[in-house]
């Protein structure tokens, strides 16, 4: 039998574990037999000497293992799911999932909540009345197969080891690693049982992982893992320098993603939506114009069917918070930045995010962006629309944003919202 | 109040710790407040990156003010330690603690047992009838002064936070940090009270800091902390590639150690005696020549003197084991090698060392180097006496000892047993 010491120093030292030492690190950890804190150990040892890509798959197929694999052979659709990495104003989920499913195949989306600046999709959904984030597995199905897409929470039979590896890497500052970061996220999405997954992976300073070098590297690790384990698998690089879309929060995200259902989305938002829906429907093997099921209403009836299946009224009002605060331009000029990690802490602050995992959520709290970076703007001109249900929230929010602005005499290059594909 | 994670996050990233940090950790462990996993995470964080100058004075400083720090004021001669790191055949302590306090200073040495292929001075000592490792501070002081020595544990009070941080690092692969470990052995000397210490940093394959650089390095990260807490320090660094003498274990290392009291020592073993000696009585600044006081008897009556203090009956006969074996020359020529890890770990297997911390050891059990390289050897003359209680346990002791011994034409050139000093 092996033993767990042996195994950190080998890590420690930078040689390689074997295939058989991996899958018994997780079951003993499963089972108790690894303390807690030689995981950990382990896990730093792994920021630092990395994985190979034999042990990353084997780590992977470890935690997968630990739990059930959904069977979604009922659903008479090819079923496709996309996963972000997380962003500022990322309500694409809201928009991409029926408008796919409203083109012909199933998205079976398994979602997290909000830690830390970036929002949460389950958080979002559950701002609207009646909406339920936990279905069984056989709720999910049928769901999936009466409309072509359900969002929901991740049961506890799925990937079970990684919910506790996440869990002690949240406390033991070992979640910025690129292979932990690719395992968890492909051991929970291949569990999940679809058969092709699109990576959304940010890159900029509202993302995890603001270098697009260690960006594009995740991307390769996840795409990788997905060929590995029988999941066709594409990422496409997208920017996350200035908050995606002009809402930021729970509510105030739903409101946009239903404004764009309706063909009142901006810009950046609709190009992102529609590059994502384009490669998971090419993996998915459907022919469909994903812009013209956004035109003519289809992806919002999609919409509107998947909240009511889940419990939800999609026009009911949405909840609103009490107190609204303006930040303004401190000067005239050309709006060339809008830092999307600080708007994504203010609102953390204002209520949106949850600093610990039991932590409530505010629905109705959060950032309406009234100006974005390539507007010309005057002095005194309100730029952001704080949110709030306590205004005691309000001076350490624009605390965060102090820095978030860059007013200049010339407007912005504007970036590409698409950087880069990787996938066959 | 500091964040455990935002912490551990700083030293992965190779940002150096407040002293207000660090304090506020170690008082957070030991109030449980920063979890094990926590700690464990930033040891291994230690390991990669290291301790600066002033992170390492802060650990060491938080660690003794963890406990008690015993007051030796009323011991009527000036005090100074020895600390070896370990080795194999390593019976200094029982020698030069009654030698040094034969020539005036007070040595009050605080010891550990053996784990791994070295052993521990305390489970040497308590082969011998009647001998009692623990005593109370008051008893510490009352044989002390008694007998100008006393070699007993360390009581729980003195800087309990390295107690658990130890036995933390041992189940986590983070043993082998030098400035872990220099904090480590420091904070409990330091804690003890002793005025002044020599250090015996054991350079070698038996030895656990193998390679000569990190030993120098070690040595002088210990030699800058008891500076920085007013204790006088010195380090020697000797030479750990074969054992220390020709005994290996417990009873059979006490009988030699007596020999040598008696003036029958083996070279090398009396070569290192007397070196650790003359800087012991330098830092306490007594003028006596220990080769003298060796030879006279002096040193052996004060070795049966503190002996007896401790409820030991030094003329009864020790363990012997029921069983022995031996290991021959597998061909003619000069001795050239005879590897000190692969002894110990033989002699550990044999049973004079422990697998865990709540093992029995065998006082018998042990080897005796009948051989020692720059003898001529002819084959099939006996090289290594093995001894068990349980016959059972030769086989994994030869095991170890394969590749052990090097035999070939040529003499090997002899190395100093002294390689440096470090200090002022």
């Amino acid at each position: 039998m092996p033993d767990a010491v042996d195994l950190i120093r080998a890590k420690r030292d930078g040689r390689e574990l074997a295939d058989a030492d991996i899958s018994w690190l997780i079951e003993a950890y499963t089972a108790g037999e690894v303390a807690e804190e030689q995981m950990s150990a382990l896990l730093m040892a792994i920021y630092f000497r990395g994985l190979g890509a034999a042990e990353l798959r084997s780590l992977t197929a470890a935690m997968i293992s630990s739990g059930d694999r959904l069977d979604l052979s009922a659903v008479p659709a090819p079923t496709v799911d996309k996963h972000s990495t997380g962003g500022v104003g990322d309500k694409v989920s809201l928009i991409l999932a029926p408008l796919v499913a409203s083109c012909g195949a199933a998205v079976p989306q398994l979602s997290g909540r909000g830690l830390g600046h970036t929002g949460g999709t389950l958080d979002k959904l559950e701002s609207i009345p009646g909406w339920r984030a936990q279905l069984t597995a056989a709720e999910l199905i049928e769901v999936l197969t009466a409309t072509g897409c359900v969002i929901c929470a991740a049961g506890p039979g799925l990937a079970p080891a990684d919910r506790r590896l996440y869990a002690l890497r949240d406390v033991t500052g070992t979640v910025e690693s690129i292979p932990l970061i690719a395992s968890s996220i492909m051991s929970k999405k291949i569990a999940e049982g679809t058969s092709a997954l699109v990576l959304d992976v940010k890159v900029g300073s509202g993302a995890f992982m603001p270098d697009a070098v260690a960006a594009r590297q995740l991307a390769e690790a996840m795409v990788t893992l997905g060929a590995e384990h029988g999941v066709r698998t594409a990422a496409l690089l997208t920017a996350m320098d200035i908050p995606l879309g002009r809402a930021v929060g729970n509510a105030v995200e739903v409101t946009e993603a239903v404004a764009t259902l309706r063909g009142d989305g901006p810009a950046d938002l609709v190009e992102v939506t529609l590059a994502l829906a384009t490669e998971m429907l090419k993996l998915a093997g459907v022919d469909a114009d994903p812009a013209a099921a956004l035109a003519d209403g289809r992806a919002m009836a999609s919409y509107r069917a998947m909240i009511i299946a889940q419990g939800g009224d999609p026009d009911a009002p949405l909840p609103v918070a009490a107190h609204t605060e303006l930040f303004s331009a401190p000067e005239s000029g050309w709006l060339r930045a809008l830092d999307a990690r600080a708007v994504g802490v203010a609102a953390w602050r204002l209520g949106a995010g949850r600093a610990r995992k039991e932590d409530p959520v505010s629905a109705g709290a959060g950032i309406i962006c009234l100006a974005k970076p390539g507007d010309r703007v005057q002095r005194g001109q309100p730029l952001l629309e704080l949110r709030a249900d306590d205004p005691a929230r309000f001076p350490r929010a624009r605390e965060a944003l102090s820095g978030a602005i860059e007013i200049g005499l010339q407007p912005p290059q504007p970036g590409p919202a698409i950087l880069a594909r990787v996938g066959a």
